[in-house]
Order: C-alpha cells, then structure tokens, then sequence
C-alpha cells in the first residue's frame, strides 16, 4: 500500500492552487475593448493600467512568499490527518481568493473615493491566508505525529512569534486602512519587502 | 519501461483538475465595473456579494473534501485500467463543472423568483461528483486488479454503505429543493459540515 | 546530475496543460446576467444551455480520451530530445486550443444559420490534436532513443494504422461537414464513442 | 526529514505556472457575441481572427521553448535557496503577465494607429522573462551552492554569452517596435524560430 497520510499529495495540490492562483492574477488586467480606446491611444490606456501592475506584482510576489514559506514549513511535516488537511484547505481558500481583492485594489485604488474601500478591503484579505498559515504552524506544532523530526523548542518559539508578529501587523495594516489608505498600502508593501529579505532562521535541531 | 497502469499520473491528473476547478471559483466574483458602482459605494458593492462569497466558501469545502477523499480512496488502489480511468474522467467532468452552478447559486440564490431553480441546479449538480464518486468505489471493489490490498468486508461495506447514503441525501436535498429552497440549501450546508468532521472508519484490513 | 531528457517533467507539463485546458471548458458556459433573464426564466435559461452542456461533455471526454492516450503512449518513451519536445509543444498547442472552437460549438450549433461554420470548426480543430498525436508516435518510432524497449513491429504496425485511420476519419468528419453539419457532429461523437472503448491492442513485445 | 532546498517542488511549481499561463492564451480569443455576428458570417468572423491566431501560436511557443530551456537549465542545479526562489519567481512573473500583451498584439497588430503600441509592448514584455532567464542563470553561476556538477569553463562561457546575445536582440526588438512595427514582429518571429532549431551546446562537464 501507498504510504499512508504522506504529505507528498498534499503539496503537490497545495502547489497547484499557488500556481493557478498566481497565474490567474493576470486575467484581472483586461484587453482594453475598442470602446475602452476612444478617448485614449493604446499607448495611454497601457499606461494608464498601472495600478493593475502594482496589484499583479504585489499579489504575485505575496502568493510567491506564501508558496516558498510552505515548502519551508513542510520540510518538517512528514504526515498529515483530516484536522490538517482541513487547515490547509482553508488556508487555500484564502490564497485561492486574492485574485479577487487584488482586481479591486487594481481597479479602484486611484479613484479617490473608493481608495479607502480597496485597500482595506485587501488588507483584510491579506490577513487570511496568514491566519490560516499560522494556525497550520499552531496545529503542527501541537500533533506530534505531523512533525517528522525533533525541532528545538528554541526554533519553535522563533517561528511562532514570528508568525504572530506577521499576523499582528496585517491586522494592524487591515485598521490601519480605515484611517490612512496611503499608510495602509505602504505598510502592506514593506511587509512584502520584508519577506523578501532572507529570513535569518535559527538551527531547527537540537 | 515504466509502471504500466500506475494509478500515478492518474492521481496527478485528478489532482491537477481539482486545483484548477477549485481555484476557478474565483473569477465567478468579478471586480465590479463603474457601472456597477453608480447607485452605491464599492464597500456596499463588496457587502452585496456576500451570497458569492458564500457559494465560494461551500464549493471550495466541497470540493476540497471530494480531493480529500480521493486521495484517500487512492491509497486502496494499485492499478487502473480503460473503464477505471473513464469512470475517473466522468468524475472529474462533474467535479469541473461545479463553478457553474456555483456561480449561478452565488448570483441568484438571493433573487426571489429564482431562488429554487438557483438552489436546484446547485444541488443537482452536487449529485453528479457524489455518483461518480460511488462508481469509482463500486467498480473498484468488483476489480481486484485495481485494489492493491486484501480489505475487509466489513470496511467494504462500511464504506459502500456511507457512499450510498450521501448520494441519497444529495438526492434528498436536490428533491427537496422543488418544496424548499432553504431546506435544500441548509441540507447542503448540513451535508458538508458532516464530511468536515473525521470519519471514523473501521480498519480497513482483516 | 539528475536523469538527462527524461519524459517525467515532460508528462507533468503535459499532465498540466491537459487539466487546465480541460477545466476551462467550463468558462465558455457563462452565469446568465440579469439582462439574460429579461424574457426567459433561470429555469429556461439553463435549460436552453443545453448545446453548451453537449460541448462541454463532447470536448471534456476527447480531452480526456487524449490525455489516456498520451499517457499510454508515454510508458514506452523514456528519453525526450529537442524535436520531441517541440512535437509535443505543437500537440499540446492544439489540445489547449479546443476550448475556443468547443465554445463556438456550444453557442451556434442551434442557430441554423451557423450551425455549418461552428460544426466545421469543431471538426477541423479536432483534427489538429490528431495530427500532432500522429506526428509524435511516427517521430518516436524512427528514432530508437526515444522508445525503451523493444517494441513488436506488429504493434508498432497496427498503432500507426490505427492513428492513420483516426487522423483520415477526423479529415473526414472535417470535410463532411460542408455538406451536412448534423453527419459531421454525428462522425465526430461517433468517433468519440469509439475511443471510450477498450482497444484491443496487439502485445507490444515480441 | 525531506531533502532540503531540493529544486523539485521549485521545479514543478515553475511547471505549474508555464502550464497555466500557457494554456490561459487561449481565453484571449472569445466566442463572438451575437452582437459580433451582426455584420459578418462566423465564418468571416473566424477568419478575421487570424490575428488573434497568430499571437496565440506565438506566445504558445515562445512560452514552450521558456519552459523547454528551463528544464534545460534545471538539470545543473541541485539546490535552491531564498535568492535563487525569489528570482525564479521574478522570471514567472513575467512569464505569467505574457497573456496580456498577447492579447493586445491579438486585438490591435491589424489597426494602423494601434500597431506600433502593440508590437511595442509585446516586445517589452518578450524582454522581460529573457532578463529573469538571464538572472537565473547568472546566479547559479556564481554560487557552487546551486550548480551540482562541475560545469567546463567553456560551457558556461557559451550559455552566458548565448542568453546575453538573446537578452540584446530582444532589447533591439523592443527599440526598432518605435521605428517600424513590421521589422520588430519580424525580428520577435525570426528569435521564436530560430529557438526552434536544436541548440549545438558544448559539452558541459570537463
């Protein structure tokens, strides 16, 4: 028999959403319709568009981190049950639904009075896929029988206030919105910078 | 020369269709056009689509438990031949047709004069994965070229048992929805909560 | 270093471009807008959709078909080079292509002043998968390094008189279609028909 | 524990996006609206597509070689780490976004005050994934970390001046777009087709 509750599939699932997700951010950025060209060259409409940049290359590279941090995370996971397959599945849906509040921020973040709206309303969508991400950690952490190997307390401990602190901060990007959208969105994309920098991560063996 | 009749690729193949179609959801939720914000703001737009944001979440669940459940399935199985891999592809044909009714349940559930046909052909279209789902099972246990270890009866009939009895009830509920759109509705609703919860299966060797 | 011109990425990128093409059939039956309901009821709208359901299963089933196929086919390759490559890229090109003239058949086979152009289409898209399918099994037997075992040269007769009358029968149903659109759709799910039963293959080693 | 920073889930994850954004092409050309039909047959209507044709079959190869090429390269490097994920993802990045100036070359190669922003931007987002290429490679190159055999000094030499040569003449694709259109499509097409031909590498161990 197969082996038994192996985390092969579900990665090779989970990588399949990341990559559809990704790829489907695209189809936010619409061929300009003749219509669309009437008042504007081609050349201006394009232009024009690049809210949309800045939301596909934001969205594109916060789904990328997301991807990279769970292949990190499952290094260490060796099993999986129903209660994790659940988690995950959540925390796909909240991956699998960014292309929505990423076409939104596109679309309406440089219309002065909706500008409010579509950050917030990607700040709070920015929070799901960390949330779900962190309760994955939690649970891991908690059933011994998913983890494959020993991790040092110390690195678990680092991971999980990393985790929190990440939480913490698109919550605070999320209320952030209601007040400043500017220092909202700045703050979700020094997030993004941040991931980007390589994490200094302690030994995970004892 | 390579593993003849593995069920892998097949496996791949299933899983790379459950991605997509899950993934797909999404784009039933379209970023609103000017147009559509002219008699309200984009908060109220975005607070209006919660019976999408709804059929999002109960498909996705759907279907990311009929992954789960083939994957558990597949651990069972060591082989497929012609009709094992139609009877799959006829599955997947249902499972990938899901985001139509999904989406047509996201737009319409909360118009009156077409709730129960919305409601309906939702759980019309539930019932397609759930009986090709039964058929996999069915003709896998009258294969024993597919089965790759002796299970026992009794976990065979266990499990004969709970797939007929779900595809019962997705009948139930599709019948139902004639009478009551609600109760169709929570019934799926219901449906689904129940496959959330770890089944307790019987061991599955004598 | 890994295992030079293997297939493996080869079918996974294969086994990808065929479960995207196939889930996207999905996206050529749209969720009625409310414009669409003006003179007909959800009910009625659904129900008239039925030319996009026969597409949808016509296409999804030969999509499918393909996919065993290549998959059949794949278990006596175990090198790739660069024109085997490219012949696969050309064949997939064709596969991922169906979804348009699929959606043209869906929404003009009923309106009888179409129905020849959409038909014809169809029919002629259906060849171009058929011809790339050939062209990769008449490549693969001329070049040894392809192949891992000694093939039987009646197996390798009777595959290619097989693909043969299959490539003439779609050019067939292709050319009929000028003189009667109902016979070519009848040739095409005729065909279809055919390839869902089990072949009777000939031993493939001597 | 798992292989770690092993490049097969980067790898499939790359697979996953060339195989989406590949397949996506194809939703650049829609199923014309009644309303399309008004003033040409289907069949004109098919016909007049050809544009739309062309920029498919275009992007498709192009994006087939990228995916060939990167499983070329990938066959040197054993190991990933952050900075060479991240610029992987950089190169999907651009790889993705190339359905959008697709379907701009698709919709407007053929109007007159439209062709030369067409070209244009199709050039410019054709230089795009050639840098990420270009980047990547450079990388492993410079970090014996990546690289898992000993690649001879003269391979290397020929790789980096061949992606160099590559990244310059779609640079002069993009600048000639501003002098004459026809010339950069040109140039784009003779690149695409001279990809085609089988690449006489130097060996690449010592």
């Amino acid at each position: 028999m197969k082996t038994e509750n192996s985390t092969l599939r579900l990665e090779a699932f989970s990588d399949g959403v990341f990559a559809i997700a990704i790829t489907l951010l695209i189809i936010e950025i619409k061929v300009p319709s003749h219509e669309d060209l009437k008042n504007q060259t081609l050349f201006q409409y394009i232009g024009h568009q690049w809210p949309k940049y800045f939301a596909y290359v934001l969205s594109f590279i916060n789904i990328g981190i997301y991807w990279a941090n769970h292949h990190y995370l499952f290094k260490f996971f060796k099993n999986t049950n129903h209660v994790f397959n659940l988690l995950n599945v959540f925390f796909l849906m909240a991956i699998a639904f960014l292309p929505y509040p990423a076409g939104i921020l596109g679309e309406y973040i440089m219309e002065p009075e909706h500008t409010r709206t579509a950050v917030a309303f990607y700040a709070f969508a920015m929070c799901l896929p960390a949330m779900g991400y962190f309760m994955i950690w939690i649970y891991a952490i908690n059933n011994k029988s998913i983890i494959n190997i020993k991790l040092s307390s110390r690195f678990i401990k680092s991971l999980t206030l990393q985790y929190a602190i990440s939480n913490l901060l698109y919550i605070v990007a999320f209320i952030i919105s209601f007040f400043s959208a500017i220092a909202s969105i700045t703050l979700s994309v020094a997030l993004t910078l941040v991931y980007l920098l390589p994490s200094k991560k302690p030994e995970y063996f004892e």
